[in-house]
């Protein structure tokens, strides 16, 4: 018998892409996963670790046979690897990624893929502040949420298969408008990654002793450690809407600061009162 | 025999009051803890959760056969109130206060006690998003800092006391110099609460579906559910150094901001790596 995504190449063994190589086997040992990256040396961690069977350096070679194809590089490789999997992989392979920016990306796979389209856009909300084959696991995913492209131009099969592969990993997948993806991401992650990298700069002109760095430091600061190259990707390619989140951010940061220069308490209070009532809106609906 | 703290006067039983006379109570239950506050709603539920036995509104009779004073209320009330407790304790009482901002308070306590000083500052690095005596826990202490004014000044055995009383809820003490502490604060904590809140104001701005809010939404906006009255006091305490950090925050955002829009791949990357090492540095050390 053969196993359900029989035929998986997963491009990209970083975290993401081996944390789902990871899950995927767990559930069907006897699935074969062919991983394709820039190095040996990851590729042989992502293997040596369970995470695939097959390496590559080669996109063509490791997609020619795929029935599934998880583009899971860098955000800013995604779109010339399309373009390379489309060349090489079987017409009827179903191809996804799972960058956190999708406007960009689904937009070119929308001009590049015949209708209806076979290739899926994707955004697992399941990421760290670590990184690499060597921090996947199986369970990265479990529990967490899945963003799956919703468009009518869809291959519907091809959209029910992505669904699975997410499920079989542990997700829950959730519909997604890509036209509103990256302005709503630009507010619920992008900033605060960029919010935590100041705030640690900030902390850092200081000598801190140790003794003053609480759990609210510690929590507001925690994604401060994500992988650089990532984020300077992720925010060049959403940055528009970045750009309008930050000035958003700092019109609030102005307020804020009229306030405390004209000591302002009622002012003050109605601000934290107003993030706290904002913070449970977004976070508890 | 009667217990080492025989004696103790809490005055103001939220979160942080109560919770160091259930960690009190639970090291030695025979120990008797007058509770002072300003509602009886809230001494009540102090009494009915045992992180006091005997309530009063008035502070003077509450402290008025006290060895130990724990001012536990609001930070814009501390000077005030120890201008009362002064007036009402017996000359040997040992009188402590938690606020989170020190500069102010310890000044005034250098203006107006005796020396050497049995008003020792202290500021118990064990906060949380919740408030009031219901979420008062013995454990919260329990494995935390508890920073404590070191000064010449001082009365040893004072100084002695207020240590112990820590140590025995379970908190270890770091010396603390008060000149320094809010300075240092304001980019630890204060800047911390303020950015929390702009950030869920600027994603309240916006509908956000709930599956759009991943982890990194979530850690970086915790704070910002804090109490607003309480936040309120410590920025205005506090709104010297935390001017300074909040423009400190900004220019870092300008310099994040003038990377983006020139779309400066390298300078991106470069904040996010210095971010990294900052917050690294700062919370490892």
């Amino acid at each position: 018998m053969t196993s359900r995504f029989e035929g998986v190449a997963i491009i990209g063994v970083g975290l993401l892409g081996a944390s789902l190589g990871l899950a995927l086997k767990k559930n069907d040992p006897s699935l074969s996963i062919t991983g394709v990256g820039r190095t040996l040396a990851s590729l042989e961690i992502a293997r040596r670790r369970g995470a695939v069977d097959q390496i590559t350096l080669d996109v063509r070679e490791g997609v020619a046979r795929s029935r599934l194809v998880v583009i899971a590089t860098p955000t800013s490789s995604v779109i010339p690897t399309l373009d390379l999997v489309l060349a090489a992989a079987p017409p009827d392979a179903v191809i996804l990624d799972v960058a956190s920016t999708k406007e960009a990306i689904c937009a070119h796979a929308q001009r590049v893929c015949g209708l209806p389209r076979r290739f899926v856009g994707c955004h697992p909300m399941a990421g760290s502040e670590l990184y690499g084959p060597e921090n996947g696991t199986a369970e990265l995913y479990s529990g967490s949420v899945c963003l799956v492209e919703k468009d009518a131009a869809l291959d519907r099969d091809a959209r029910e298969e992505v669904c699975a592969l997410w499920e079989s990993a542990g997700a829950r997948v959730a519909d997604m408008d890509v036209r509103i993806h990256d302005a709503i991401l630009a507010r619920t992650s992008h900033a605060p990654h960029v919010t935590a990298a100041a705030l640690a700069l900030v902390a850092g002109e200081y000598g801190v002793p140790a003794e003053m760095v609480g759990n609210g430091f510690r929590d507001t600061t925690r994604i401060a450690e994500s992988r650089a190259e990532l984020w300077r990707d992720i925010c060049l390619e959403n940055r528009w809407a970045l750009a309008e989140t930050l000035s958003s951010l700092q019109e609030w940061l102005h307020r804020f600061e009229a306030y405390l220069t004209a000591s302002d308490g009622p002012g003050l209070e109605q601000f934290f009162r107003d993030g706290a009532a904002a913070r449970a809106r977004v976070v508890k609906q």
